[in-house]
């Protein structure tokens, strides 16, 4: 049984500060939480309500298990219908990224995205296509933010999302940076080569200016009927299908 | 200013019981309201704080409006941050679809989508890529959702959606039926030709077998990475993409 004060530094962990605090976040759910088991994410605990076999998890020794009530569960769960179980896992701190590691693909460069919503679902996308790492400016929303792991559907588990200056980042770096801006190139008869980044902008305000003044190629969707805009989740999955159509053909 | 049984009504309509009950549903915002103005929706009555220019909506003569308190709005209002407009619009019937009006085009059949941000994802999709009509399983979830409406960011103005029996429909419309399935032909290497039906299934189980049998052509969206799936929306997105590439190339 958990103490109250056990069930409130949990729950807390729905919040960014007390996430960055204690260095953890909250995953739920069997399908979610098998995927982060297999994974180089350093899992905790598991909290399992009594009615869940936690032997499908498969959990090795060095995993923690812990039984707690459904009551307890539904104090910590950010869900309207908790799962039978939930675990406590480690904001991973990747090692930065070098440009030889990054050469010979893709990978997603995120400036300021703020909806845990679309976050969520662009590692998910990512996971799709093969890209293994997101790197997103400090002010994009974090990919342990409850709403956007739900939405990775467990992708997270497998990309590598990194937070750093973007402009430092994309100065040092020496590939093809293409970016989602108006008036650019046609997507649809851009050749992207083999490898790059791709920068996709804020919901509202798309890219920053000095973080488009590093990119080397602009390119467009071209709109056919008469929406404003398309959802950046959208924009980026369109992104990743032309990148990966050559390879995938 | 509104009477408590106006305001309960008005409020009422966030539920589909009463939308169906009153035949109106309701648009929040400046942006999605003008788009309704200048469509064949018809607007019942524009509410407004005394705070809003209601001249910049451009209302008609036609078109009711209803100066409001902020705090009637917000009773009334769907959305934690109300905006300072919100219109009270005619549920439409759209005449049934001949099999001449949908040729030469392409048009979406949705097969029991449930989720209403998707819903209004996928109208702002067809909307950008020049889809007209959005034909849905009578069990798809309402357009009119205040969330399916927010997602759909305006593009619901412009888009026609109709709920029918989809089995039946399929039975008697002779074009193209392609259907987002495993184990079909490679959406990067199909020819679509200028015409058809694109049938994409419900966010768990895909497509009913009962309408599978009415695909004519299973196309499948290659995967290179892990992730198990692809939202709904984004797979629509990534159809409409390539239906439309040759024409936009």
């Amino acid at each position: 049984m958990l103490s109250k004060s056990q069930i409130n530094s949990l729950k807390s962990l729905q919040q960014k500060k007390f996430r960055r605090e204690q260095g953890f976040f909250l995953v739920e759910g069997h399908k979610s939480i098998s995927e982060f088991i297999d994974s180089p994410y350093r899992i905790d605990t598991v909290y399992h309500t009594p009615a869940f076999d936690s032997k499908v998890l498969n959990l090795s020794q060095k995993i923690n298990s812990c039984e707690i009530s459904v009551a307890d569960l539904e104090k910590i769960s950010t869900l309207k219908t908790p799962q039978e179980v939930l675990a406590k896992i480690a904001v991973p701190d990747w090692p930065s990224l070098s440009q030889n590691e990054l050469k010979g693909r893709f990978s997603l460069l995120l400036d300021g995205i703020q909806d845990p919503g679309n976050m969520g679902t662009i590692i998910r996308i990512a996971d799709w296509f093969g890209i293994r790492d997101i790197i997103c400016s400090e002010d994009t929303v974090e990919a342990y933010n409850p709403k956007a792991v739900q939405a990775s559907m467990g992708s997270l588990a497998r990309i590598k999302v990194h937070y750093v200056d973007l402009a430092h980042f994309l100065s040092n770096i020496r590939l093809p940076v293409f970016g989602a801006l108006l008036n650019g190139e046609n997507i649809y008869t851009t050749d992207f080569g083999s490898e790059g980044l791709v920068v996709m902008g804020n919901e509202g305000n798309g890219i920053r200016p000095e973080i488009e003044k590093l990119i080397i190629r602009a390119i467009t969707i071209p709109r056919i009927g008469k929406a404003e805009s398309l959802n950046v989740a959208i924009a980026t999955a369109l992104f990743c299908s032309e990148i990966s159509r050559k390879a995938i053909k």
